[in-house]
This record gives structure tokens, sequence and C-alpha cells, in this order.
């Protein structure tokens, strides 16, 4: 046994401890399939945050890397381990205490969104947040990505639902940051530093995020178009005059291969299916389907039944799993501003074809963040060279256009070669100095970012 | 003429260099009339980011302090100079760009808050953020405090609104932070680091601002209260259900206060009034109104008229300038969690009792974020002595309940003395190596915060 294995065996219950190569196999992959992870020296599955303590002590005592995951469930691979970590899993951090008064939920890192969901109702109220992966993802990874979804559109991102924090640092201590107040100004924004920087800076031990009312039921606008172009004249229609609870487009690729796996009588030769909510009831929800109406929608349809509504929104959520079902996936995750989006469709269109590679294409599109599916067999080298050409030739569009090259997914491993094209040289040396400041030995998730 | 203010007239054209004393004495102070400033060797009213970057080479050459500045509005002290520095003023950048289709502003630093509302509102747009100040502060003061405002209940403060920033950076360099998308995750959220520094971190030279479609006119629900334990009441109750538009509170003596300066009206004997806003419609106001009843309001009303509406909000934006013309006053700008209201209101009602000192009370009640305002004569050094340590103490009652020293104010000179009791020794030392890994040499603002 290593010096580094036997300070961790010291220090840490046998229970959190492993390194039985079987166990912890399926610890060194995220959901980003492509990514080649490194081998671990040790899992662990801490229970405390006494516990992650403990792991970052001796991590600096031995300089060894750390990668923290959560319920594993990330697309770009920011938490794949890398050779001689210790990957510290906070599957088994699921404490939970509701302030249904303060309106807030302090959560420990291991809980999934939908547990956070789930207790916030039996209050009657809401943590909005929602992932498409939400009823399999942990709040700590959607802390550490700053998690988008569905409904931030209207109610924004994870960041913004973040009071405070306990966040262990690199060597070892816990600090807390931020508080219990809506409103905080006293030093640095440092909880929203942490937040999204994917394991770089810290781990994160709990948070407490705030929660709001739970909203009326939805009423759900479905309408179809002949053209991307179309489609974009609604988005933009919708977005100039409310905020919708969602709006999410499919397009005819991501509309057939959902009905090829989970048949629901969708049309698959519809050019592009944008589905729109309003949770103010009817009058928005007018908006939104009038706004389809005279951007040319072939056909628009308004419901305020919530669970036919849900079914739409299923589809939408079904799209990147029916997807994967047909080969392997490159899932992108770019975004540009509004006007850009048939610009940024046309762009991945003529990818697609340049590369002779399905890319079926889904999108919060009132956000201007789109998740082009790049497709391919993994069997076939030619076809996995293609795929990655693609891969990045659809960020580099979105650059282009004044984009980003990830919306809400993260940089993780996938796409850390592009990351400082986005940033530049200015950029990135100041990442690098916040990160060492922070991180002095490079310990936290290294080769991730700077 | 020094070496510095040699390299500064070599460096700047002739009308952007102020050495003059009479012309940089007003230069030397904000609003935080208690602070005593120091002397500026220079006020340099830079003209362009080009003309910002030469001042931070220079400054960074001689080690020279940089005391940066919008309007002087600021409440605490942050623009205050320092003995020996160099003061930008950002008062002559005065871009802006109005983008209708992306929905965004690109401005630069010296305009006023409510020159970028009005340019929106051209466009059918909103830029929210809107501090009791907002016709007089500059946009950039409000980036450099991440200013609040009666908004914010329901639509955020202002780095909820950042897209993307120009930075000058202490050794001169400019850098772009974030972009023009809504999400992005590329990276660190630096922008959000630098939003709310108060000048210790960079100077803000250009920001990209979201807007939102302009909202319908408001509906507004006065209501007064014998005793403040049912304003607070009906405050939990308004916000466990809806998100108001804006939920204001005076105490008696702000309403006394407002009465006697600018009388409009109001009833002097009311116990605490409350001003709450709806911009969906009768539902919600009648949501607010039905709260206020419930938890036993000795008046409610409701009003459909924006004019009418309006009259009562000025009131509550009045109340500031309104005390001011009774003495002097400490600003205080503490925020604890919605269920500890009536503690603080307590509170801060046995402090005044105590220090022999009046402190009327306004705040944004929905927030948690409450404005006593310490009043005393300035003339009489034993009322001085006591103002400062009820100030203090009310700082000491928000940490005791949970909350901040600081909502949307900032530390600036007058709270520094406390910013380590609120944040504790190790993020103490976190935001030291931040603002060293980025002002080594520890030019910006120096004194003002670690």
């Amino acid at each position: 046994m290593s010096e580094l294995l036997a300070a961790l065996a010291t220090e840490l219950p046998a229970d959190s401890l492993v390194v039985d190569p079987d166990i912890v196999e399926p610890y060194r992959y995220d959901r980003a399939m492509t990514v080649r992870p490194g081998r671990p020296v040790a899992v662990v599955r801490a229970g405390s945050t006494a516990e992650v303590q403990a792991v970052l002590r001796i991590a600096t005592r031995f300089g060894a890397p750390v990668v923290t995951r959560g319920a594993g469930t990330g697309l770009s691979g920011g938490s794949a381990a890398v050779d001689g970590c210790i990957t510290v899993s906070t599957e088994r951090m699921r404490s939970l205490t509701i302030d249904p008064a303060g309106m807030t939920a302090t959560v420990q890192p291991g809980l999934l969104n939908a547990e956070v969901k789930a207790a916030a109702r039996e209050h009657g109220l809401w943590y909005p947040p929602d992932p498409s992966s939400f009823e399999i993802c942990s709040i700590g990874g959607n802390l550490a990505t700053n998690a988008g979804g569905l409904c931030c559109v209207k109610y924004g991102v994870t960041t913004d639902y973040v009071l405070g924090m306990e966040v262990v640092l690199a060597d070892g201590r816990a600090v807390r940051l931020g508080g219990r107040t809506v409103k905080d100004v006293a030093g640095y924004d440092l909880k929203r530093l942490f937040v999204g920087s994917e394991g770089t800076l810290g781990v994160i031990t709990e948070a407490t995020l705030r929660l709001r009312p739970l909203p009326p039921p939805p009423t759900t606008v479905v309408a179809t178009f002949a053209k991307v172009v179309d489609a974009a004249r609604a988005v933009a229609a919708v977005m100039a005059q409310i905020r919708p609870a969602a709006l999410e487009l499919m397009d005819r690729a991501a509309v057939a291969a959902v009905e090829q796996v989970k048949p629901m009588g969708l049309d698959p030769s519809i050019g592009v299916l944008l589905l729109g909510q309003s949770d103010t009831g009817m009058a928005e929800a007018e908006v939104i389907a009038a706004a389809c109406r005279d951007a040319g929608a072939t056909y628009v349809a308004l419901t305020g039944d919530p669970v036919e509504g849900e079914m739409f929104m299923a589809a939408r959520r079904m799209a990147i799993p029916c997807v994967e079902r047909l080969g392997t996936v490159l899932i992108e995750d770019v975004g540009v501003p509004i006007p850009r989006i048939p610009d940024l469709m046309a762009a991945v269109e003529a990818i697609a074809l340049r590369r002779d590679t399905a890319i079926p294409v889904i999108g919060h599109a009132g956000d201007g963040n789109f998740h082009p599916l790049v497709t391919f067999d993994r069997a076939d080298p030619d076809a996995t060279a293609r795929a990655g050409v693609a891969f990045d030739e659809v960020m580099d569009a979105a650059l282009a256009l004044g984009g980003t090259i990830t919306g809400e997914h993260g940089i993780g491993t996938l796409k850390v070669h592009r990351l400082g094209v986005q940033l530049g040289d200015d950029v990135l040396d100041l990442t690098r100095r916040v990160k060492h400041a922070l991180d002095p030995l490079g310990i936290l998730n290294p080769g991730k970012w700077a």
C-alpha cells in the first residue's frame, strides 16, 4: 500500500474508502462517453465535511490530484478521473433542511436535484433549476457546473439560487461563503466564483438555496414550423414581449429520433417543433401562440391541461436519451445571442452535411442555448474522426456568432481545448491567477481547465 | 511637478487631467458625509478606456493608489479619496448602444442609471435595477457596488443584468469578461467577481447589460399597521405566495420625516407603512392586499392608477433626502432573513432608545434589506459619538440575526471595520488572496477592503 493510501486509510472510516478496482471502475466516468478517463488510486465516498477536509489535507501533503463527483451525470467529462487521483464522491452526503419561513433549503451535495424539489414542494415551495437530468443528477454537480435547464429563460440558473455555501479549500480548510440573506454585498462574490468552477477551486460540501413559491400549473403552446428561420422569428417575438416559463426547440431530426425510440405520435415530417409555456395563465400563452402564428407556424395548439403539457415537455427532455440510442453522442452546449439563432442552426446544418454526420438539434431557444447532438458510430474510426471535427466546428461557429462554447454543461474534458479560444490570453491569465491563488499546488481537478 | 504628475501630463490629454485644488475638492467625497477623505494628487476625468489604461500603467509604475468614482452618489465612502491617490472619474465616458434584437445595452460607466433606462425604453425595453438615486447615480457606480433598489425583490440586482464587461486591470491591461449570451459557463464567473468589488480589483470601462421587455404599469397596494410585527407578518405572507414588483416599508419616524419635509398628506401617526406593487395585474395585488388585511392592517388601499402608485413610491424614494434635511445621517444597509425582520426592527428601536439617537427605518422589506437612518446633529460631539456607536450596534444586531452588514450599498470606508467580523478570518484570507492575485501591488482603492 502506498503512503498516500495508508494516510487515507488512517484518517477515514473503512466504509468511506474504496480501492477495489471493480468498484472504482464506474467512478472513473461521467456521461461524456467519448472521454478516456484516468485511474484513481482511491475513491472516497465521503460521509461528512470532516472527511472531505481529511482527504484535502492528505492530498495537499502528497500533492495528489483530487477529482470531485456528484452523481456522475455530467456531459462534459468534468468529473472524469485523472491518473493517480483521489476521486471524492459526495453521493453519501445527503442531509437536507427546509426552512419554510426563510424559504431556503440547506443541502449537502449528494442529494438529487429532484429530491430537493420534492422536499421544497412539501412546503408549497419550489427549487426552480431543472436540468433535463433533474431526476438523476446531484445538486452538488448542479452547483459545480452552474447547471441550467428549461425554466432558466424565466427563472435563471443554479447560481441565481445560491445564498450561501460551505466549501472545503485545497488545503483542507472549510469556509462559509455568503449567508441566508437575499441581498448581500459584503466582500467579493466568492460563492459565485465557486459555482460553475467544476471542482477546480474547492469541494462544495453544503449550500443554502433560495426557494420560491410554487408557480401555478403551466399553459403549454405547441407550434410547428416549416423552416428554422420562422421558428427563430417566433422566439425573438416572444422574448421581446414576455419571459415565458419555458421556450424549447427541437429540429426535425430530434423529433424523428424521439418518435423512433419512444413513439408518441409526433409527426416526423415536422420542420421545427417549438414548445412554449407560461405559468401566469392564458394571456401570456396567447402571446406565445400569436407570435408563432405571425411568424408563419404551420400548426399551433394551446393546452391548459398540465398533464398534456408535461407530455410535450417530456418529449423534449427525452431527446438526449433517445438520440443516444441511435449512436454515440457528443453533446454540444453552445449559446448565441437570440438574433443569431438562424445563423447557428444554418451553420450546424452545413457542418452535418460537410462532415456526413447526423446532428439533431434541441435547445433552450429562449436563452439562445442549443444542444446540437453530434451522433456517430463509435465502431467506425472515420465516422468518429468526422464527429470530432464537427464537434469543434460547432463550437467555432458559435464563437464566430458572438456566442459561447458552453451555456450550462461546462468545460470539463471535452471542451478544454477551446476554452482559451473563447476567453483569450489575458482572461486565461486571470483565470490561472485566480486558480493559483486558491489552489497553489494545482491539485484540484488538474488538466480540466487552466 | 512630481514625476507622477509629469507622467500623467505626458500620457493624457490636457482636458482629462485636473490638479486645481478647487476643482479637485468635490471629487474627494461621495455621499457618505461623515467620512474624512484623503487628498488626491490629481483627478483624471478619463475620456476613454485607453486613458484609463494609461493611468493604471502609470500608477503601477509609481505604486500610486487609484480610486475610481462614477457620479459620487455612493453611501458608504467607497469612492472617497485616499491621500496621494489618482482619482479616476468615469463621468465623461458616456457612450451607449442599444441592441434591440439582442435586448442588450452596451454602456460606458459614466452614464446615469436613468439614462440607460430611458434609452432602453425608446425600444420598448427595460433596464430594471433601480436604486433610489437612479436619476443621479452612474451605471459604473451601480456595477462597482452591485447596486440594488426597489424592483430587486422580483427582478434581481445589478449583477443579474451583466452579460459582459470590459475591465482595466491594475497593470493597465484591458480585458473582456463574459459576452452577449444569457447563459455562459465557459470559465470562472469573473465578471461577477468584479461586480460589487468597489474598485478594488480593476476599473470597469464598459458593460453589456441584459434588458427585458417593459412590464405593464403596476398596481399599487398601500397598507398601514399599528405594529411592526403585523407588517412583518404581511411581508412573510406575501413572499410565501408571490414575487411582488416591489414591497417597501417605512416606519413611523420615516413617514413623519417625509411628511415634515415634503408634505403629501401621509398620516404621521401611522405605525408602519407598507407599499406593495404588482405588474401582473389585479390578482396579485389582491394577494398583497389580503395578506395585509389578514396580518391586521389598520388601513389597506389598492390603486391601478400608475400615477397615484408612483406618488406613494416617490414618498419612499424621498425618505433618505428628507431625513438628511433633519440632520447628518449614517445610512445603514443591513439585511436579515425575512422571518427575522421583527427582531431587527425591535433591535433598532432599542438601540435608538439606548443611544438617544433618532433612527427612522425604511427598507426593501421583501428582500429583508433595511436602511435604518442613524440621524444626529454633527455639531454635537456627544450625539456624533452616540450615533457612531448606534451605527455599529445596528450592524452587530443584523449579524446576530444571521444577516449581513450591507445588502446593496457596499463596504466602502464606513463599514470596513466590520467586514472581517461578518466574513471571518478564513474568508478574509480568501478575499486577500483573490485581491493579491489581481492587484499584486495593492494600488486599487487601498484601505477600503482587505
